[in-house]
C-alpha cells in the first residue's frame, strides 16, 4: 500500500471546489482548478507525489484529459516519460483499445502499444477515481502493451462509488478521499 | 520575439513521427508521443522552455488536451499555476466561451474567469499551431478573463497553414517549424 503524507492531503483538500449536478443531475463535480491555478500548491502537490514514487516507476500513464495535468509534471519531476492514454479516435496508427463504464455513461480509450517500454513499471495517474472503471481500463491497456502496472494514483477518490473495490488488486493511492 | 535555443529544436525534432491522412484524409498528423515517452528528452524540453520563460510569466494556460501535457510541467518548473482552457461543456459554473475554426472543423472552448488572476502575465501553450485559430481563441479567452497574454508557445508550427499570420500580434515561439 502506498501512503500519501497527511500534509499533502491537507494542502490539496483546501483547494477543491464542489459543483452539484454537473455534468449531469445527481453528480457532484469536484473541481481542482483552484489547486492547479495556485503555483505554490500545485508545485507542492507534484513534489510531494514525486517523493512518494521516487525510484519506483519507469513511466507515468496519464488518462485524458485532466489526468495529463497531474501525470506530465509528475513524470518530469521523476525524470521519466509520460504515456498518454487517450479517448477513442485521437491516436494515429495501430492502437490498443478498451471500452469501460463511467460514473455517467460509457466510453472507450486507446494507447499506442509501441509507446510503452516492455517491462516498464508504470503508474496510472488520473484526477478522480469514481467507479474505478477508467483507472482499471487504463491499467489493463498498459498491461496489454507489455507494461507492469505498479499502482494507481488519483487526486480525489469518491468513496461512495466504491471504485476501490474494482481496483482492489492494484496499489491505489488517493491524495484526497471524499 | 522569443527565441527557442537551436539545441531544443534539434532534440524535439528527432522525436516526432508523421502519420498521413489522420484524423482526416489530407491531414498530416504530427505525433509527439515518442518525445513524451522518453523521460530524458521530455525533461530536457521542459527545462529548456522554462529557461526561455523564467521570470516572464505568472501563469501558463494549457489548451485541452495535448496542450496540458506541455503546459502543466512547464508551470511546475516555473513555479507558477496552470490554467486549463477546456473544450465546451467540461467546466462547471460560470464560464467564458469562444468558438473558433480548426484545421479540420470548428470547435468551442471555455475557461472559468475566476481561474485567471487579474493582470497576470499568461503564456498560452499548445502542442501544434495549425491555422492559429485555437491559440488565438485561447489568448482572447485569457484577455476576456483579465489576464495579459505575454506569448504563445507551441511545440510544432505547421508553416503551410500560415497560423503565424493569425497570431502575428502575439509573441509566438515555436520549438519546431515544419
Amino acid at each position: 500500500m502506498t501512503l500519501i503524507p497527511p500534509e499533502l492531503t491537507r494542502l490539496a483538500s483546501s483547494k477543491i471546489r464542489e459543483f452539484p449536478d454537473f455534468p449531469e443531475t445527481g453528480v457532484l463535480f469536484r473541481d481542482f482548478t483552484p489547486l492547479m491555478a495556485d503555483g505554490d500548491s500545485f508545485g507542492a502537490l507534484i513534489d510531494g507525489l514525486a517523493k512518494v514514487y521516487e525510484g519506483k516507476v519507469d513511466a507515468i500513464a496519464g488518462l485524458e484529459s485532466r489526468g495529463f495535468i497531474l501525470a506530465a509534471p509528475l513524470a518530469k519531476q521523476l525524470g521519466v516519460g509520460v504515456l498518454p492514454i487517450r479517448k477513442s479516435g485521437k491516436l494515429p496508427g495501430p492502437v490498443l483499445s478498451i471500452s469501460y463504464e463511467l460514473e455517467y455513461g460509457q466510453a472507450r480509450m486507446e494507447i499506442r502499444p509501441d509507446s510503452v517500454p516492455k517491462g516498464a513499471r508504470v503508474l496510472i495517474v488520473d484526477d478522480v477515481l469514481a467507479t474505478g472503471g477508467t483507472a482499471e481500463a487504463g491499467a489493463q491497456l498498459i498491461e496489454s502493451a507489455g507494461g507492469i502496472v505498479v499502482g494507481i494514483c488519483v487526486l480525489i477518490e469518491l468513496l461512495d462509488l466504491k471504485g476501490q473495490e474494482k481496483v482492489s488488486h492494484r496499489n491505489l493511492a488517493s491524495v484526497i478521499q471524499l
